[in-house]
């Protein structure tokens, strides 16, 4: 079947499954060897890089909405993602599927929920869906240089403006770095998410002066070079300031 | 016209005007004689108090509804509105309608957008919409107390929450506070919003440490007691840290 006919076939089933009018957009980063990257699919129809996003049904809860839709689009599992934008501008989505008349179910004006997640994209065995011809993490530094459907773009980069504010105000970094690392991998953990390079002494100071770093009795071996000193996150400090933010009063 | 037949009549002209299952909550705070409020309408039908919340036009941008939207149900002039959160649980909204049957407009599933903003009430001159007996500033201590239709306290409580968490990345008091302030006055503001005393050793130190005070040379006189320091906002590091946060990496 071609893509066109594929997309003519679905509508039906669609207005019978889902609410019109509302859809969900999940941005998924991934910190991987120095880099943070997006996940994004391509479609078959017209070739433009996507969001993995897509509609509500009319028994499903927003919030499991979010999580079934990144499943079935991309493979991946989520346990939380977190909005972070309505994205609600009349004709954001109308015109894209242009070869379609009007009563095709996508070809309507939809309101989009942005949610967004950070994970290791290592851990993650992505698939590619029947809309798509490819699901792939690309650098966020490319994302100027792409073509994106619609105003994913626009999502794409409220969702990474949300992402560098966070990180000064709760702890991000859990479950991206192993369980012992050196400061050096975690100011790179930061530099790829603020997308510029950090002074090494400011760094560190600020760092340390959080509070959530348990430095470590041990030394990372086997380099030329000094062996650099390990540490951790403290769990209880940690969790606290993802409670209360990092600055409490 | 008593209070069930307006709904009816309204029902018909809403179908033609809005768009199905979008709504939109605005959740303004005030500021007002070291107190901090919420503004709340209570409705002819059923007598239980909403937020000033309403639909989104087909042919009207989101973030213009909810300004409209404020304007038309209580008088308030907004400038700007912060998003907050989706409220989008199947049957948060179906219920409330009970006596009126499948066909009404107001009866569908709504998933409802959040949006907070904090006012100064004694620049606001509110007005009553038709669907409602009353549009009030509600002390928010006395949230818990009151029957609040829907999911609207969680609403409310969730953007109280935003608030106290946004006092600790982005400065906030600007507007709420005259041009030249103490800082006990500036200690108020925080206690208000963060529904607690706070230490006043502590927050001094704190609240100079952000660098967004400017000490003038004068003093708050005519009191019995030793004449207080005034302070003003430093504006260009106001801006900055509006624009960046508290905390700059």
């Amino acid at each position: 079947m071609d893509s066109k006919e594929l997309i003519l076939q679905r509508s039906n089933e669609a207005k019978e499954i889902y609410i019109p009018h509302l859809s969900a957009d999940p941005v998924i980063f991934g910190f991987d060897q120095n880099e943070l990257k997006v996940l994004l699919l391509r479609m078959n129809y017209r070739h433009q890089w996507f969001l993995p996003g897509g509609y509500v049904r009319k028994d499903e809860d927003l919030d499991d909405a979010v999580v079934r839709i990144l499943k079935e689009r991309a493979g991946v599992n989520a346990v939380y993602l977190e909005e972070f934008g309505v994205f609600g501008k009349k004709n954001r989505s109308e015109a894209y599927f242009e070869d379609f008349d009007e009563t095709l179910f996508h070809k309507q004006r939809f309101v989009t929920v942005g949610y967004y997640a950070l994970y290791n994209p290592s851990k993650i065995n992505l698939t590619v869906d029947e809309y798509s011809d490819s699901c792939e993490w690309i650098n966020v530094s490319q994302l100027s240089e792409i073509e994106m459907a619609m105003d994913h773009k626009e999502i794409a980069e409220k969702a990474l403006q949300t992402l560098r504010e966070k990180i000064s105000i709760k702890p991000i970094g859990f479950n991206l770095l192993p369980e012992k690392f050196t400061l050096p991998e975690l100011q790179k953990l930061y530099e790829a998410i603020l997308g510029k390079e950090l002074n090494r002494g400011n760094f560190y100071r600020k760092i340390k002066n959080l509070g959530i770093l348990k430095k470590l009795d041990e030394q990372r071996k086997g380099g030329a070079h000094k062996a650099p000193d390990l540490y951790s996150f403290d769990e209880e400090i940690y969790n606290q300031a993802l409670e209360n933010g990092l600055i409490s009063w």
